[in-house]
């Protein structure tokens, strides 16, 4: 297959990390026979400091022309401390989601065996947990309109029909391919927005009978994925409860390190590990690859290439259950670097059977 | 002192926890030789039952004669289902925040020496947290305008100046008086509204020299609270993120059974534990009472009533450190029902020195 796909290395430890997952790609393509191309784009505060902008015209070109994006992190403290600034780094990765309308992020959460006493939670509570989280990306409070003043400011929370429609539907379908059980997340009890998605959702369930349907209130949701995780299979939700829960949990996996995700519209399709730039901890060979690689994984998956997403995916296991693991997860060893984890996939993809130690 | 206490039981289990408040209560008006009157109100499902309405005029009424509020818990599943519904339980607590303008929502988060092998988390995770969520109650996505129709949905979070300022000094104010730290919780890389909390806490930040002020990301704060608890002191929060980030808190405590609230406005002040109705839980005799009297000390506190306050978290104390609890916090004996806790503690309010298994 060939493959072109944009890079959006962006911010922070967002090219470190990228790297990687690049490496392990080009090790699939050349294992599998496929021919994947990279190429480059700025966005986000680099976008800022180069162009003056956070999303270029000629990074939207390069997006919209590409088969698939894999994208860093994004953000720069230095351009936090201004509340009044109209042009920030997020716009970046808030415009590609809207340009693409990119509606579908999806965020699997699972707890590794290898990984259980990493977590902050007892590993008898958080054993087996695998959750699938598909949470709306392209609407609701992010995109609503703004009013800013020195003596009020608002924000909308919007929501169509078809906007909840098109994601309940891709929800419905992944809980048929799992335990068949959604629990749609919302606030029903004061949003008039939360009781659209109820109503709809609801609705919609007929279609799927072989799949059960919980509705939980988003409170009540943030303790229960904390005391009761494995209850869930597949949760839906809306923008803003769907970024506060997928990175709640995270402590589920033990680091944000190892979260990846994939947004996708019905042209386009963007991937990108959940956590942030972390600044702090650029070039310093620290920053932990693996949710770059997944994500990289999940591009491979929604292309259907299965057998190469397993691959990495193997990849990754190893080197968590070898300890070749960046300074979060590591207790053993305490130099393991972001390209020495990088490394090791990518000699794993290249010799499935020897890779070892080295 | 004279205290007119108006009471709301409200729904499911609420009755229940809160006769046990009114006894502890009582047990206080006699030992320290206050006058406490108690007047019973409807309010939520069992008002609409009665009189049609959440939040009947007459209800208004008594707790707007009364020195304080207190409150038991709202809702019922049997009005959660439709979510079309234009009269729902929930009205009657949100219409009394607003009425009454309680706009600082009080949540402490404490983790009980006793507890703490009951919380989800690992010990030496929580050990020694001791946050204060300030929530603001009387604004934002809660009560912005609300459009609903087939096709699409919409709530608007808006915040006025004067709306963000008077909290955050009260919030100051607390940091002050315990570790000097306040973290503002908002989504200022997104929201407007929560650039103008980031941009007027900032400001009056500048008045308290002696706090350090933090502001973090609410996604990251959701994962934050639980992999570092106790690097928190004060946390301040706008109305929706508070919701979320307090009942996810209950998590470090060990059980939601033992989170207490105050409510405060300028004129009126009510104290309610902040887990819900628990319908399934009614009249079982498993309901946890110890947040709706952790409650009433919180309103003792309010009329700077400190001794007597003190004296019911020692019997709380007590009663934990006996294992005299509910099923939820108890491995140890099997049949502790609500009202033995609340007797327990009445006991040793009556007699702090001799109270023991009985
Ligand atoms: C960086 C920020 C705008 C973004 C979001 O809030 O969606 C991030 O937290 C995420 O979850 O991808
Ligand atoms: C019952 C509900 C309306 C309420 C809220 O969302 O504020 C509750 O969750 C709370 O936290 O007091």
């Amino acid at each position: 297959m060939k493959l072109n796909i944009a890079v959006l290395p962006g911010d922070g430890i967002g090219p470190e990390v990228t790297a990687q997952a690049i490496k392990v790609l080009k090790a699939i393509a050349m294992e599998f026979n496929h021919v994947f191309t990279f190429e480059k784009a700025l966005v986000g505060a680099c976008a800022m400091d180069k162009t003056g902008v956070p999303l270029p015209e000629e990074t939207i070109s390069i997006c919209d022309k590409a088969d698939a994006i894999l994208f860093g992190a994004i953000g720069d403290p230095k351009y936090d401390n201004d509340p009044l600034a109209t042009i920030r780094p997020e716009q970046g990765l808030l415009g590609l989601r809207k340009t693409f309308d990119l509606y579908t992020n999806i965020r699997p959460v699972i707890a590794y065996d290898d990984l259980l006493n990493k977590s902050s939670l007892k590993v008898k509570q958080i054993k087996g947990t695998n959750i699938l989280i598909y949470r709306e990306l392209a609407s609701g409070i992010y995109f609503g309109d703004k009013h800013f003043s020195n003596d009020e400011a608002s924000d909308v929370c919007k929501y169509k029909r078809s906007e909840i429609e098109r994601i309940t539907h891709l929800a419905f379908k992944a809980a048929q391919g799992r335990k068949h059980k959604l629990t749609l997340v919302d606030k029903a009890n004061v949003l008039a927005s939360s009781r659209l998605w109820r109503a709809i959702v609801t609705e919609i369930a007929k279609d799927y009978p072989d799949v059960t349907l919980d509705c939980m209130f988003v409170d009540n949701a943030a303790m229960e994925l904390i005391i009761n995780p494995r209850q869930f299979d597949v949760i839906l939700t809306e923008n803003m409860f769907g970024d506060i829960l997928s990175e709640e949990a995270s402590v589920i996996v033990g680091s944000i390190g190892l979260l990846a995700s994939a947004s996708i519209g019905d042209k386009h399709a963007m991937f990108e590990p959940i956590h942030g730039a972390y600044t702090k901890a650029k070039n310093k060979g620290i920053a932990n690859p693996i949710a770059s690689i997944l994500s990289a994984a999940m591009l491979l998956d929604h292309f259907a290439l299965y057998d190469e997403a397993a691959l990495i995916r193997e990849g990754v296991d190893k080197a968590l259950n070898l300890h070749i693991t960046t300074p979060d997860l590591n207790t053993k060893y305490d130099n393991i670097s972001t390209t020495k984890v990088g490394d090791f996939i990518e000699d794993f993809i290249n010799n499935p059977d020897e890779t070892n130690l080295n």
